[in-house]
């Protein structure tokens, strides 16, 4: 199946963890691990701690490592880091689930990592 | 089943290569691929090369591309870079096993990248 | 089955798309997920765009975030740049497939990221 996601921002984390718990719900399987991939080039998925204000700070993060060069890419060469920094996360991640419920650490989310948006994000979702 | 890792140190590369071949070996499964995820915000795993010096060289890299900026992260704004490594790295592994054993490259280990310890470190570990 | 991969330069990037859907067309199944892992600690795999440019836009910001150390590695200091950038994107991908084809997004790519060659590179692959 497909999960969308609307982002609202050019850059923005998003916490998709409760929307993978309802994907969970109504699957025939209790236990097992979960498959995401993002359908993009410009996002990533990864997990995180979501405290307060570590949004805004995982967003500084990523500015801070942004790399700066005179990119060549086509139409606007300041997008390229959004690129890169989506193919040095990854676009995938497999989860364990047990009871219909993912399996995560006590502050650990899942997220989804937005560098160009606002966008309509699709996830690939498949449960093993 | 869990695999329990006890870390050392703040900072600390750990080789848990051998502990995942013990699995291995008590699996009825012979080939197949086996996942592992780290319950945790503030480590991670991945594939490394650990020749001599590897874990120090390992450790100043991590420092050298942690980024630096007023984090408002609670508790302890300088701690937020921990987090931010380790969602760069990812928090979970699939390997491949043959006939009980990992199928690595000739330098290649598994290994767990603490950031904040000294902690006693969760892995759920699956084989598929 | 293990996929071959030649490289040609000391830093390269690869598109494998089409390597992976020439290996999925010979399979029996129709749908799932194809894994990917390479056997090395100095190139890795991951998603990518790649418009006109974005090759040497990928090198030139690797180069970029290249840490700086006087680093202990034995044999070449200045290698050790490229097991860290390997170990921080990953090794390996999982990745789905609909009628024997990669499932991407309409610009997303399979690449392989060469940080030490050339080398022939080998990648363990697996049908789940």
């Amino acid at each position: 199946m497909i999960l969308k996601i609307k982002t609202k921002s050019k850059r923005e984390i998003i916490d998709i963890t409760e929307k993978i718990n309802q994907i969970l719900v109504k699957q025939e399987k209790k236990s097992g691990l979960i498959f995401l991939f993002a359908l993009h080039t410009t996002c990533a998925l990864t997990t995180a701690d979501l405290d307060p204000g570590a949004e805004k700070d995982y967003l500084t993060a990523f500015e801070k490592i942004s790399p700066q060069a005179n990119f060549v890419h086509p139409h606007n060469p300041e997008h390229f880091p959004d690129h890169f920094l989506s193919s040095i996360i990854g676009a995938f991640l497999l989860l364990p689930f047990e009871n219909k419920n993912l399996v995560l650490g006590t502050w650990q989310r899942v997220i989804l990592v937005e560098f160009d948006g606002p966008r309509e994000r699709e996830i690939v979702v498949k449960v093993i």
